[in-house]
């Protein structure tokens, strides 16, 4: 099978662009898709991000975390360098934990429509404590809504050690 | 999507208030709730709590833990630095370890009528041993229910390694 | 809700009591049970001995393990300082890695009648091999005895990494 | 039971072979596949690969990846010389993190027609962010074909912490 | 209980003979068995052996393996020493290492005919790429046979990180 | 010895007020120093700071780091919550690796006046390299600059593991 | 050589000793010293002690450290269960962590006169920062005081990780 | 202290220039030095580099290994981005590994006239061994000279624990 | 260089022997020396001896401690089988984690008389507290005797992480 | 630089070579030596050697470890493929722990006449054991002999964790 040519790489605005802007506010709209090649089969892309910063909606303080997006593409899948921005755009929003990953989840859902989508954000303590939000989701009506059921009713039955070090 | 603003951040008394009160006995009153933003979906928070301290009932020597609550939010959700100072209050409560992680469960149901529950701890050793009870709890009639019972059976297979150092 | 008070201390004879004898023979009458305070509740006790330690019975050479214990209770609780002792009776007693398992197991029964109960022990090397034995059983006619073939047929799918070192 | 023969061992051209070519472009056809002396048994195969490395279709920079593949086989075992080779030959390929992976599983397929097979690869980071895409397969219409759909459904419940460094 | 006595421990020539003879080609019949005391239950036994080494069948190259072997004894258990001898004699064998593991499990499956069994290899890098073969048996005709296929299913779905150092 | 008391505790403007101020820009005067009660003796404080953050100079991506800032004192020790605010700062400039750990050490060693201070920055992949800067600084014509000497010659000679992942 | 006899061991009040009071002040008076027995040798004893736990003097908010000591003693050593009990007075006392470390190690060359002794406190992060406080002794005039400064100089050249989870 | 402007810039052609070539063959006259800004310091500079592949002189297997590179600088630093682009050129180059590593250092003595250096490189094993080479290098007739033959003379002292998975 | 021969062997009274009687008291006089076949050199010998118990003194609860024993010999090596018994002996004595080690090595230098050796215990906890004594010897009057100063002088400059878990 | 060509690849009759005789008994006569093409300058090069195994010379049993060899050559390097083979003859060859580190060494020092070597084993337990032999050298009346004093000297001062698991 021979890889990627231009045509399969459509319309990418941002990888291997130098004028890459970074932008100071929340923007959904930096999010770009290509095709799917393999849309004949389910399978799963993960993506590690361990460089999300977001601000407390009511102290201002920084927030940081690592975000664990692993989702089932249909006609979709996400370029990464328009998901790097898109994360960065949290940088000086406000908001709580919890609020983030449901918030990354909509935009994906709306930009991909996939078959199903799961985000996990694991912060940095304050005060002592910890939060770890995980959303997920499955298109509703198809299988994958059982999936996402499933998945959740067996998520983190194994915490990991957290020592605050 | 916009952040928290005034109004989802509601009547909040602590967080970002400088004059926190650090209680010196057990106290459940402290916990504050907020509103879920997102109850028209399943999703799990998970605090990890490494900073617990307890006193033994019998002999007044001082226990520590690592606690893990985790949950679905039904209406509310539970202001974390609420949830820091009630677990604060336990700091000269005497119990064991068992009646603590039962205790911390149901002032948690109490407070947010969850639609699922669960809290692990994991205590330092005493005489050689140490003791980590786990207790869930589903919504009764839902299927939380069912899922607190699928939980239960599949706890903690993999036991962590413990050396005592 | 308040801590352990007299009354549901009972009558312990060696959690604080200074004069604690340490058995030089297999003596499972040591063992305490306790009132379970929360019976209404399925939940798990888990108690990790990285101390425990035995005889050959054909060459008399000492063996050491970590033993995992992790149990639901019904009407009781072990008092763990009974249960440090009770291992403790082990050190110069000799039987096989996987009698040893076993044993602690019956004996457990006999005193708690628990709901669920396991047994895992994980013994350093002899010869270049290591052995781990793991046994579980549930209240015969329950749905415990379901769990604890669930629990066996799921057992230990993960082995973790040995090297000797 | 003997060990392998000069027949069971088949006319494998690269095992032991000192004129090993390496090849510049993507090449399918360097796989080799020998006998499966069990096939009278499920039971599965795994390779760790940690020294895969391709190129960016677009920008043309080296991609490192470790590629777990596992598989049940049905009448033929893949020789792993030959697997090497043909890992290498990506070398100086250009793709897509997602294609990569789907395209070695199709490969594999077509050499060996196996029961089962699934193939994870895990990416270093590019822009802070790694890519981690897992396919997988069962032979249509046999109880294989349910297995990949369950060990999907269940997959990478528990994301390995990335830290980036 | 009582610990082992001389009937129960049987008429091992093995543990604690020094007159030890280790093997120099591969030797089934040294394996031994003794009786299993608890035979009333379903339990565990794992045994860790980090120190496996055989030859390649082609090239005379030695390969290096930690084996995890695990079973539900029915009416015997395997005297550890002389499993020890037995992997001994695989020092000097030449072959595969899908094939080392199915024999290992069919020569276990011969001496105890155990109601489940489950070998998994892990095998030292050759060319940059290692191999871990995992096999399994349920006797058939009994709920063995279904345990088997069910622990086949979810095999190894978190393969340990390998990066070849 | 009593605790710190008001006297001791002194003018600090930020530690425990909630009205604290998150800057938009590079902030030394941020900085506050407290009084040293221990300046008879040599001592080191050691700040661990995971969460530092700032931007590329030409392309205006965003760089993390974890910071490890090292000092003994000599009459001031720096109070730790103006050192997270003045590490705050660097959220939105933009400088080189090399010269921001550079700048951090100049501004604390104009506040404090230390005898000795070093400071190391761990960044995280760009390109599949990461760069960890480490500079130090004993004040001139004290012993304390041999020991800078000395420690820069012994500097790193064991590097932590990375491998991008 | 026999063990510690009657008279070895002393007027130890403490170990043993079922009344233990658990004191709700800093109290560096229930410390107790026991004779050295190899006071010939120069040797090392180190205490490590990971549950450690002090107030903000400010705030009021709890602190949690592991502290090591560790001590070349002259005359005496230090009885573990008083240690314990000294440490657990820190429990309602508020003093910045630089201070703690620093006390510790007074009240300790108080009751010892040990020929060289250092103290390291690792607190958990408060604000996203956590501070290591170190700090030694050596007798003054002895080469112990030249010890000491050898050991300061040298101090902590590799940081361990932190990354606040 | 101002971040970098475009004079401290220089003349950088690579950073952020979206037209990278990889090249295809060892080019050492890819690296471009930048200017040191603090040269009045001594301060280290390290790069972690997972990603170096290069091929054996004899074979023409691909070779993989993580480099570490320390330096001093004098007048000039690295640019990072022409520092990947120069190992990238050993991808298609057949060298022993002794050879690598003192062909890296010889090259950026030669760009930068570096006051002290170090390469280290960490391969993965090819036959069961693998190699780590390491090499160093002092300004002639200056104190770096005796620099070098300290951290040579003090090398490694702590071999990693490495096997082979 | 010829293996060990029944000369160089020589009356080893224990290795290979099936009647090891394991001692119920401390029994010095099991240590066995055998012959230094490379006296002409300095090396190190070190045993990681991690299945060490004793008897606390006061309370008669048991300890645990893996003792790591290092040394040069002079003239004579310790048989390891003999080491073994001899730490056996401690399994019924009574004494201070500070006096074992001292023991140990006083016992070791009477028996090998060797040029330098060292002896480190780390204990189990007891009371959330866990020591580990150090000691070391070099011979009087020579090199050694340095040796053993310079190595108590930088002994243990980074304790290891200990959290009681 | 140019890479190795056929004249700097000497003469070498194993790499590359698919006769290669793997050896039943020890054969220091396969070590092959190659040019250093760096000798005006000192510097390191180390093997990891995990698959070494040896059998014990008065019981036969086979003994494993991991092999760490360092070194600064002189005119000559040691080929890796003659080095693994040379390692692979001692696998039935009967030798004590401390013997065989001090062979190896002898038998490289014959080969390549070093500036400085050392060589340490890392053996797996027996009898709950295990031994770590380490040796060193520098060539007589050079600095390289002050070198192997000093490396001894400060040998191993932090023993890794060793639990036999
Ligand atoms: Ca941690
Ligand atoms: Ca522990
Ligand atoms: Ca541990
Ligand atoms: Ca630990
Ligand atoms: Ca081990
Ligand atoms: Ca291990
Ligand atoms: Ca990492
Ligand atoms: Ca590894
Ligand atoms: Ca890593
Ligand atoms: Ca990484
Ligand atoms: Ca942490
Ligand atoms: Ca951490
Ligand atoms: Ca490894
Ligand atoms: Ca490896
Ligand atoms: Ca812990
Ligand atoms: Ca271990």
């Amino acid at each position: 099978m021979a890889g990627r040519n231009e045509e399969t790489l459509g319309d990418l605005t941002l990888l291997g662009n130098q004028h890459t802007k970074y932008l100071d506010h929340y923007s959904p709209d930096v999010l770009e898709p290509i095709d799917n090649l393999h849309s004949g089969r389910d399978y799963f892309v993960k993506f590690n991000c361990p460089e999300f910063t977001s601000l407390c909606p009511k102290t201002g303080q920084p927030d940081f975390a690592t975000i664990y997006i692993s989702y089932i593409p249909d006609k979709k899948i996400v370029e990464s360098k328009s998901l790097k921005l898109y994360l960065f755009s949290f940088r000086n929003h406000g908001d709580f934990h919890e609020d983030c990953v449901n918030t990354i989840m909509d935009d994906l859902i709306k930009l991909l429509d996939p078959r199903y989508i799961e985000v996990w954000g694991k912060f940095t303590p304050r005060g002592g404590l910890s939060i770890d939000p995980y959303c997920n989701y499955g298109k509703p009506g198809t299988k994958y809504e059982q999936m996402a059921e499933h998945r959740l009713m067996n998520h983190d039955m194994y915490p990991e050690k957290v020592d605050n070090r």
